[in-house]
């Protein structure tokens, strides 16, 4: 059994903890936090310990998984314990990826063990079919949509304006431009003509609605670039009909093949997730065991979804495993 | 540049020819055949040898792709080849593929070299998604569909029924069956409800067209489990509208997620292609690639896509590879 540890015990990490003990061959071994460990009540009954404390957890954890954000927990805490474990995060900050790579493959080499960074669903399972698409169809070219779901930064955003109590973000894929794509027309498409953005907010009694509309529709980098939609809604419907995290989304590839690119062929990858951070949960699980695994074959520094097979990530092995073929 | 051998010049190896030309990392190197060689006109314009000289070749190709049938051809020619040169097939007789894994890496493990066997999408791509959905969503099933396209074994099937000069087959997904499957209703399904076959035939002139469907609707393996269609129309029109070669299909797995099971997720991913042997070609040139680093990282015996990572498939290296993520 493969021991599992988890650094931060927030929705994510609740997920990973439920995907792995309902595996056949991982079992929880810690939880560590920065909270107070008495007052974080863990379902697999594991222990909960100081997050100072995970060193000495190295001989019992054979993978920690990072739960973390990315704006300011992995940057530091991935590149620190890829020294003292094989490590598992969801790095999700594109821009930083190849700075935190470098970081990571750096610790993890001169320990000789082996970190999957950034896993997910995208980056990580999406990344995995952009790269596949474009390696059999190099002719083409690649679209991701996003949603229907709930985008959390984007919902924090909204809790930020002023008179803001509650509020919650869905991304909406245009379906226009979605059928365009799958049509093979490879159209040019600006962030605002691929998705609309749809935003639920509980205001503070007498705040002025028009006012956060207006700061909600023109926040820079999360808003202004989109066609969005507010609105208003009470506690009460906020709390029934938003409670939970889906999300999903696409990734297209239209691409040609023949010696004049007359042959026209459209690949298509999307998921349909009822919670987002028990799926994503359920894929960082999958790539612990590929980080063990690629470890125990003598491999070390850092890796990213590009680099594990099916085979690594699947529970079954050989002969089993070929019977999917 | 990694110089690719072909073994037979069919439709897939015209594929395979025209990917590896238009690869920044690949190039022709030659075409061996059972035919007369003289016979045989070779686009890439790469010498055109008789298959037994083949070995001769072995310091002049880095990989033989072998482009015949799993009926005849490649349970010999693989593990024959496999102890001369990197080789990759599409093997899919999904019975015998573990007989033949185990030949081919008997033979290739013996030489030191690298076998890429049962490669395309299905088998291929389509395991390989297969796989990837049951290692992050292990608690669910898995559905595979194909269609709608044309089914050459069926088509040859029909050919040998007296009385019909020429024919097509069509596979088609039943649409009320992909989509009790995709809401997540977990059906079981028989080979009749998942899928019809659609014949469109040329009969001889004066031919028994009753008798011929007959033969057609009740052959077995074929047809007698599935509803069958059968359209009997002229050369002309055969030329006309059934020149093409278009595939594809989709694997869908619907799964659950959280401590009750109560989160459900759905991951599809479908292939549009107007060509099947197009787009096999350019899977087995990626193919071809990962066979080549493998064995350049000093692995060698049997692989299938379920050891290749997106970075053994992919033209692109590291951070350039990165970036996608």
């Amino acid at each position: 059994m493969i021991r599992i540890g988890l650094m931060g015990y927030g929705n994510l990490a609740r997920g990973v903890e439920c995907a792995v003990c309902q595996s056949s061959d991982m079992e929880m071994a810690a939880v560590f936090t920065r909270r107070e460990p008495d007052k974080v009540s863990v379902r697999s009954g594991v222990p909960v310990l100081p997050a100072l404390e995970a060193p000495l957890w190295r001989d019992r954890v054979d993978v920690l998984v990072l739960c973390g954000g990315s704006a300011n927990d992995l940057p530091e805490q991935t590149p620190h314990f890829a020294s003292l474990f094989n490590c598992v995060d969801s790095f999700d900050t594109h821009a930083r990826i190849e700075e935190h790579f470098g970081r990571v493959d750096a610790a993890a080499r001169a320990a000789g063990l082996a970190s999957v960074i950034s896993a997910g669903w995208d980056p990580g399972l999406f990344s995995v079919q952009r790269m596949l698409a474009s390696a059999v169809l190099p002719n083409g070219r690649d679209y991701t949509f996003w949603g229907k779901g709930v985008s959390q930064g984007h919902g924090d955003a909204v809790r930020r304006v002023p008179g803001v109590l509650d509020a919650r973000e869905y991304t909406v894929p245009v379906q226009s431009a979605v059928e365009a794509c799958r049509s093979g027309l490879d159209p040019e498409l600006t962030a605002r003509q691929k998705h609309t953005r749809v935003c639920y907010v509980v205001a503070e009694e007498g705040a002025d609605k028009a006012k956060i509309t207006e700061a909600i529709v023109n926040m820079p980098n999360y808003f202004s670039d989109y066609d969005t939609t507010v609105h208003f809604i009470t506690e009460e419907e906020m709390k029934r009909d938003h409670a939970g995290l889906p999300h999903g989304g696409f990734v297209l590839r239209s691409g040609k093949t023949g010696w004049d690119s007359q042959e026209r062929h459209v690949i298509e990858y999307s998921l349909k997730l009822d919670s987002n951070p028990g799926f994503t949960g359920s894929v960082l699980a999958a790539c612990a065991r590929a980080a063990w695994r690629l470890n125990q074959k003598g491999q070390s520094g850092c890796f990213t979804m590009a680099d594990l097979s099916p085979a690594l990530l699947s529970d079954l092995e050989g002969a089993a495993l070929r019977k999917m073929l």
